[in-house]
């Protein structure tokens, strides 16, 4: 996703390096930022709508995107409420939260580790295109 | 990329779990793992259309590929002899060179670093999802 700066402001943060990870299970299930963060958001909402409106997402989106966990997984990752879609809430499962706390520890394992390889990117290549 | 396995083997080896790395850097460029295997294999080849053909990618695309980096990190990652596209050749500029071992040496560490966690998500996670 690209960073756009707040428009108030006049001096825009310079942008960070970042890294993205992505863990591919043998499985075939993906999980990456995005998955993570919306797991997060309905942790947090206890909603799927909300959380998919909260990351600028559509509702089917966000529904296909825990069902292809759910489905990867072998394991439902999100268990809706009576309701049905939309109605009822929604939480993380057990699976849901374990995948969520691994992502999130493995995250933080690899960037510390790459963290001096990213400084050495960052002083290879200017921070700003030359002729942005 | 999906990992598709021989017809020849009666007993395909089990797909192993995998880390996806990819460093976006502030200047907008996006490295990842098929940037990488490009770059590497237009080393090894010397040529930018013989890299696109074993990667199973086009000429087009390979190209797109090497322009974008090209254009976001300010300098040249790739330098074509005379003759012109596909016709005289290409080799890795020192740049390029760069990116490519700053790459592998991040994912390396990176990796090692998350060994742990992706052995966690793996007792979490069964190899085979359960109706396959």
């Amino acid at each position: 996703m690209a960073i756009t700066p707040s428009k108030s402001r006049t001096l825009p943060a310079p942008l960070a390096h970042r890294l993205v990870i992505r863990i591919d299970l043998a499985s075939g299930a993906r999980i990456g930022p995005g998955k993570v963060a919306l797991l997060e958001e309905i942790a947090r909402s206890g909603s799927i709508s909300a959380a998919g409106r909260s990351l600028r997402m559509s509702y089917r989106r966000a529904w296909e995107l825990v069902e292809d966990l759910n489905a990867h997984l072998g394991t439902p990752v999100v268990a809706t409420a009576a309701g049905g879609a939309g109605g009822g809430g929604a939480r993380l499962t057990e699976a849901g939260h374990a995948v969520v706390n691994a992502y999130r520890a493995l995250s933080e394992a690899a960037e510390t580790a790459a963290a001096g390889h990213l400084a050495e990117l960052e002083r290879l290549v200017p921070a700003v295109p030359p002729a942005a």
